[in-house]
Formats: C-alpha cells, sequence, structure tokens
C-alpha cells in the first residue's frame, strides 16, 4: 500500500504529474466533484491543527468524498493508551485513506505499515510535513511560472522548521536552484542540512543574518514562524520573535515578481500591511494546498486499486537504541529498534531519522 | 460580501422573506434537498455551543451541502496565537460560508472584513446572536400567527442577556410591540437600552419585578437562564438563580394562546413539568432557528454570487480607545481602533458598540 | 420510538435478521449505499471514544447518509448545565436517530424517554453497551460458522467489564452455551450475574484463575482490557495487569479454529506477536461492528416510520432512592426515581439496575 511520508517519497515525475492534475483541477472543478463518492477519508489529528485538518476535509468534500476523525488525542482512543499501530489497524476498517497528524516523530511511518489504506502524514513532529512541501510547489510554479532557477530565500527559525527542510528536500532536485539561508545565529540550518544535503548535492546557498541585505537577490521570499514552543529560555523568545519581520518597507528593495511564502500560521513575522502587496503569495499558498491534495488523494486511491509492488527489500539493524526524546519508539507498544546505514554512511532510525550514536 | 453580524443588518422586508422561506422550507422539504449542493459551510467555534452549531450543521445538511470546521478554540489555529483575520482569510480557501462563534465581541465582524466568502454571526461574546433572533421571530409568527401588536414579556437576565437586547431591537420595528420588561433589581435591562431604543423609538414598556403579576397580558413570556458565569459574587447567583422559575402553577394565570420561548440551555429557571403545556414553545422553537438558518444560508449564498453592492462609505475616528476588556480590539493583531458617531450622538467602538468615554 | 439501550431489548428473532442484514451488507454494498440518503445521525459523545464514534459514522456514511454531533462533553451544552432529557429533545430537531456515549449509567434511557427519533446506547457509563455486544455476534458467527453449542471463554476483568455481561446476556440465549470464567480473584464475575442470570438459567461455567488451563477447550476466548480507571489502588493495578496477557505461546495450546475476540482497545493484554495468528480475529470483530451499526441504524429508521406500538404498562415504585453514585438520577434535573420489581424478586432501578436496598 503505497503511502506518502516525506516529501522524497515522491519523485521528480510524481510531483511533476500531481502538479498538473492540480491545475487542471482548478480549471476544471466539476470534472472532480464525483471523484471520490462513497469514499471515506480519515483525518487523526492527535495534536490541533485547524489549517491542515480544514485542507483536506475541504479537498475530500470537493473530491465528493466522506470524512470522519478526530481533531485531537483527548477525543480519540490514544487517551486510552491506544498504539498509534491498532489505530491504523482499527481506522482501517472505517476509511479509504488516513490523513494523520501526530506529535512523535515517526508516527505517521508506523500508521503506515500497520493500515491496510494509505496513509498520507499531515505531520509527524518536528519531522515531516509534505503536503505543505506540495502547497509551496504549487504556489512557486504558479507565482513564478516555472521550479527551476530560481533564487530562493528561507527566512526565520531556519532549525526547528521542518517546512524550511522539506522545500530544501524537494527543491535540490530542480536545476539551478540556490538558497539564501536567512536566520540568527540561534536557529541557523542545522549542520546535517547544510553537509548531508545542500553540501552533499552540489547545490549553492549562502547564509546571512541581514534580511534587508538578503532581499533584492530573490526569486522566492519563504517566511516561518519563529514558534514559542521550540524554546526553553522564554528571554531567548522574546530577544528573537521580531528580528526577522516583513514590512512593506522591506519589500520595496524585492524584485517586483518575488513571491511572498509563509506555511502558516503567522504571529507577527509579516506585517498585516504586506497582505495587500502581490507579491504575498501566502493566503494563496493556502488555496494551492487544498488542490495538491486532492491531487494526492486521487493518486493514493488509484494506486491503492492495483496490486502493490513488491516492496523492497531493506535492511535494518537494531543494535542501536533511539535517542531522541520525541522519537514514537519512547512509546509505541512492542515497536523494536530499526537502524538503515544511509548514504552519508551513517545509521539513522527508520522512524525519525535521527542518527545512531555508536 | 454580505454578512450577518447583527439582527438589525437584515431589513424589516428581508426578515418577512425569509420567514416565507422557512414555512415554505416547512412546507416542501424536499423543494431544497439538494439546494446547497457541492457548497462548503464553514462552522468555526471558538467557545463550544452544540445547540447552534448542530443546528446549523443540519440546516446545511438539509440543503444538501457539506460542513467542516472546529467546535472549540483548542482544536484551531487560535491556540497557536493566530489572528481572526487571518482564520477568515484561510478558512474562505475551504469553504463558501462561515458560521462562527467566538467569545471577543467584534470578532465576527472582524471576520466579515476579512473573509472573502459571508461570514454569519453565531454569538460574539455578550454582543450579537442574530441566528438566535431569527429562531424567535419564526416562532413568535408559528405560534401567534403574527408579528405585530403583541405584549412581549421578558424574563430573567436583561441585563447580560444578548437575546434578549437583540429581540428588543428586532420587535421594536414592528406596530404595536409591548414590552414587559421582569427582573430583579440586579439584572435590569441597561440604561442604553431602555433610552437609545425604548424611549428613542417611543416604544411603551413597563418595569417590574414581579412575574406573577405580569403574566395574565402577555402575549409571549421569553424567558432567560441566569448564568453563573455573569456574576463575580457566587452569592449573589445563588441567591437569584431560583427567583424567576416558572411552573407550571404560575402559568395558570396566562391566557390560553400565549407561547413561552426560551433561548436554552435551560438550567431549572423552567420547571421540566411546563413542558408538556401546549404552550410551551422552546422545543418547537429549536426546530424553527434550523430552518432559519437554512433561509440565512440560502439568501448569503445567493447574494454572494451577484456583484456586491459599492459599500456605503462610513466615517470613523480613531481617536479613542475601546475600552470594554472584552472587544476583539484587545487581542487582535494590528487592528486599529475606529469609532462611529451613531444617531445618538455618541461616538461606539464599531466592533463591540461600547460607548467611548471622551 | 423504538431505542436500543440493553441487548437485551432485541429478541434472538431480531439478533439473526440483523446478522443476515450484516451479511447481506457484507456481499452488496453498492445495494446499500444510499438507503440512508438524507438522512443524519446525531453522534453524541459525552465521553470520548475513537472507535465506536467512528464506526458509527462510518456506518452512516456507507449507507449514504449525514453525521453531526460532538466527541466530548466540553464541547457540548452539558458544559453549561443542561440535562440528558433537553439535549435529547433539541438533538431530535436536528437528526434522525441519535448514537450516545454517557458516562452516567440510565443515560441513554433517560435520552430514548425524552427524545422523538430512535436512540442507540453507545455506551452508558459501566451498564451496557449492546451494539459492542451486536459486533461480538457477527464475528462469532462469522469466525465459527454458528452461534449455538459454543464453549466461551472470558478472561480478565468479569467484575467491571461491561462488554462481558452484555455478551454473556446474549449468547445465555442460544442452545448449548457454556462459559469459562477466568479472572483474578479481584475481579470475578459479580455475583449477581452468576446468581440471577448463568444459574437462575441454567447455563454451565466454571471459574478459573489459569488462562493456560483453561485454553483447549475454548471455540471462543474473549479478552478483556484490566482497566486503570477501575482501581482505587495503582498498586493493585500493577501487580495485575500482566497477569492475564495473550502470547503466542499460550496460543499453541488452543483448538485450530479457536476465535480470540477482544472489544479493543487493547493496551498490553494481547502481545501485538498475536495478532498475525488467523485465530486473532479482534480486528475483524471491528469490522464487524460497522456492518452490525448499518443494519441496528437500517431497522431503527425502517421501524420509526411505522406507528408505535402501544406501550407496555409497566409498574414503578418510587419508595427507594438509587445509592448508585454513578446513576443519571444523582445528577440529572428533576428525574424522579424509578424502581421495578425484576423476576429475581429484587426492586432494581430502572435506570441502572442497581439493587435497591429495602
Amino acid at each position: 500500500m503505497r503511502s506518502v511520508i516525506d516529501i522524497l517519497d515522491l519523485s521528480v515525475q510524481e510531483l511533476d504529474d500531481m502538479i498538473a492534475t492540480a491545475l487542471d483541477i482548478i480549471d476544471h472543478p466539476a470534472k472532480y466533484a464525483h471523484a471520490c463518492e462513497g469514499k471515506k477519508l480519515a483525518t487523526l489529528f492527535f495534536e490541533p491543527s485547524t489549517r491542515t485538518r480544514l485542507s483536506f476535509t475541504a479537498a475530500m468534500y470537493e473530491l465528493g468524498g466522506y470524512v470522519l476523525g478526530f481533531s485531537e488525542a483527548a477525543s480519540s482512543s490514544a487517551s486510552k493508551g491506544e498504539s498509534v499501530a491498532d489505530t491504523a489497524k482499527i481506522v482501517s476498517c472505517y476509511a479509504d485513506i488516513i490523513a494523520m497528524r501526530h506529535p512523535r516523530e515517526g508516527a505517521a511511518l508506523v500508521a503506515a505499515r500497520n493500515a491496510s489504506i494509505p496513509v498520507i502524514n499531515g505531520g509527524d513532529g518536528g519531522h515531516c510535513h509534505p503536503t505543505q512541501t506540495l502547497a509551496d510547489l504549487l504556489t512557486i510554479r504558479r507565482e513564478l511560472g516555472r521550479l527551476d532557477h530560481l533564487t530562493i530565500g528561507l527566512c526565520g527559525d531556519l532549525k526547528y522548521g521542518r517546512t524550511v527542510h522539506s522545500l530544501i528536500n524537494a527543491m535540490c532536485r530542480y536545476k539551478g536552484t540556490k538558497f539564501v539561508l536567512i536566520s540568527p545565529e540561534e536557529l541557523r540550518l542545522p549542520e546535517y542540512m547544510e553537509k548531508d544535503v545542500l553540501k552533499a548535492k552540489g547545490v549553492p546557498y549562502t547564509s546571512t543574518a541581514d534580511l534587508d541585505g538578503a532581499i533584492p537577490d530573490l526569486d522566492i521570499l519563504y517566511m516561518t514562524r519563529i514558534q514559542r514552543e521550540r524554546f526553553d529560555d522564554p528571554d531567548q523568545y522574546e530577544r528573537l520573535k521580531d528580528s526577522y519581520v516583513l514590512t512593506s518597507e522591506k519589500l520595496k528593495a524585492a524584485k517586483e515578481r518575488m513571491a511572498v511564502l509563509h506555511p502558516l500560521p503567522r504571529v507577527n513575522e509579516i506585517s498585516v500591511a504586506v497582505d495587500d502587496d502581490p507579491r504575498a503569495a501566502y493566503f494563496r499558498q493556502a488555496l494551492n494546498g487544498k488542490y495538491m491534495r486532492m491531487a494526492l488523494i486521487l493518486k493514493l486511491l488509484d494506486e491503492a486499486k492495483k496490486p502493490a509492488p513488491p516492496a523492497k527489500a531493506e535492511e535494518y539493524t537494531d543494535r542501536f537504541r533511539c535517542r531522541n526524546p520525541k522519537c514514537i519508539t519512547c512509546v509505541e507498544q512492542e515497536l523494536s529498534q530499526q537502524f538503515r546505514l544511509t548514504g552519508e554512511g551513517k545509521y539513522r532510525c527508520v522512524y525519525c531519522e535521527t542518527a545512531a550514536e555508536e
């Protein structure tokens, strides 16, 4: 059963096909209004997220399907100690496809391995959030007309921002991509992203703490929220949160056709006055997310009808113990440790991708 | 985009038309069963309310539409600090019409000003709750056969009861309306309602603390709940809560065709024994609320198809600061103060209608 | 209006008919895909339960109907002090049938007596949970091919496990049933179940604390969760919770065609390794629950169209006060005490079935 946990589960060809489907949906919505008639999407949100949940729900409705689920763990059997695996097995009796958000890294993979229906990762802790990246890609495509040869500024919290990491992974695969990493020292891109992704793939990038200086060169400015919940020290949060606020004044130096993206919700990192600027693409980005989710639901339900291809034989070892306290392996009942040898020559937990300490 | 925030946003003619639509729905439900096919209602409940939310949901289903949303703030992005304006913009990507409840006064207006789809106020704190008044009006019409020349007793909490204020505003516009205000001294109708509405419009009314004495004259007895959450002093609540309990005994003095209304939920202000009295109209009132919500959804979705009329030029000043601690202006990001000069010659906050202190 | 509060509200003939309907649904789902078009199911969950709520929701969707409701008391008017009776009356305005879970014993009966639409009890505290038993019966029928002449092992918490009591009540009515009661001393079947049900009906049974010794004779092994929330003393819970864990090793002694059932969610009372054993029927049981809920919804909506049969005249007395602190009579507004003289010569509360103390 094909599931999507990470944006890299989808090939560039598949992304192109999904973008084509989304553009066709935008042009001919009536053609798709009954495409999923009688099908049921389960939205399993162990952690609240209005935007993502409502976007999936609207997507399924616009395909003529049903939606059921829960919007926080307190309303679910998780509060009675049920494992993610069991929930996935049970919900497979009630639905045709699952969209799931969970605070634990790797939870979506556990669900996918146990469900008998496709699972879409709607966010697993700080790990992956592939449908946000799908929204980003369609937005870049629609705003700039292409996905290659773009200079992309990533601004704000580059350390914890999973949407940033996903977007880097996705855009690295297009030709001519350049990144400008704009963040305070404390929130720089993690070293493994620089070393194992950007440098390993030979993608040019620069780092700076100066938003104003970086703006003129950008085709895309991807703003992110500096989240209170990421800081142990509230003073540090207070000191940093206003450092990278985008204002109309700052935008004056930008290219005329630059697009400002933001995964939303914003708090105050983009001034409300910027909303009226034609370059402000973040609300259109939310709309694009709905269309890409429609394309993804269509694709996975279609693949579910076909016999599954033989699973790739992968080799795992259980000789490490995942030391990431947010990994699903810390809490899931009878879930054994699995580490995979990755391209960079390190063993990583298959669930949360944290490197093993040897 | 036409929205409904306050019952006074609807003209008497429009109310009459909606009542006619509701009566037609009651007689010919099948005619409307697919009227909103493919349309999506977003129920954004930042504060729980089963009755109002389920009534809107049932209304949309009986029109053949879809419903999505949340039932409390904890399941929404508001818990991550998102503004009402941003939520309204985003949900405009996912739905065709919004029904919203929010604990802040003026929140629905902020949503309406930012959404690109119609917004129905399902209650903004203690401020307005127009669809409750729509339910009241259809109930009066169906129980008494008319909306004019009625003597209306309002009983209980007339100070904080927003449904009472809305009903006064609505019924003042019909000929021959008389009010009997029945409440303890502590919960009398606010002075501005007496002075700026009843006296200003020349509507006859009397005030009394004696429910028994008032009953014989009434065509309508509108009971309200004395809410625990309105009192700072729990002793005062305990002393007052039983003062205005309607019993079968008290009803003996009433006219044979009087109708008892209540916005519900009741706690104990109407004895359960009264439910079997044919004059007890409060459960029929809940049913009528569903039909009026159907009529309102139909009306607003229909108007949304047409080009918007040019907005009335209104003059605002920002030289005051709203001193109502429950006003949306206290918390909403970058929302500037706006005060409007009203008929009575006072400046009032456009969001919560609190008078400015000069 | 016909409602289902207790499994014994359904005759053996009715159960057989519903099983036949469920089997027909499994074979011909398309035949039923529009059976409830335009009908609305209200899922009123005053206490969270993903499984039961999603199962009812999926059931209604597969019949082509709508679903509305709430998933916990905090999102409902109950948080404003509304009675169960009033909620039932109001929701009757918004839906065609109710599925309800409530922490109070007897709450579903109060709802059924006040609603003008059918009510299905989805669990009322520790009292009844008839649709779980419907799932159990279809599972036994499908796994073993019959419902009579079976030896049924009930393992774990037989004291508080309402699903166990319901299953005993249901299976006692089939010929040749034998029970093996497997539990620690502290969690034995209550005396009244042994005396008033098993002994009174002459159903053979044995009691043991030894799961291994009991397994070889069983056709059905019904495992239950030992719930933390049932224990006042956490140490007692810790000491007992692992006593009756089913493992692959233990299963080696079982018959080849034995079926393992579990109402789920499990915590660790069945090892995950057992899931791959063909005798593990508990996930199929969850699927069967959906089909039986479909059959029940169909049956009750069908009966609701016909004139109600005259209610049986029953005699009640109010000369006792229910001493069960979890009974709905302790909290529901103006609900009078009602006790009925039962077959065993005792007076029992009609709501929670607790015997009166004379």
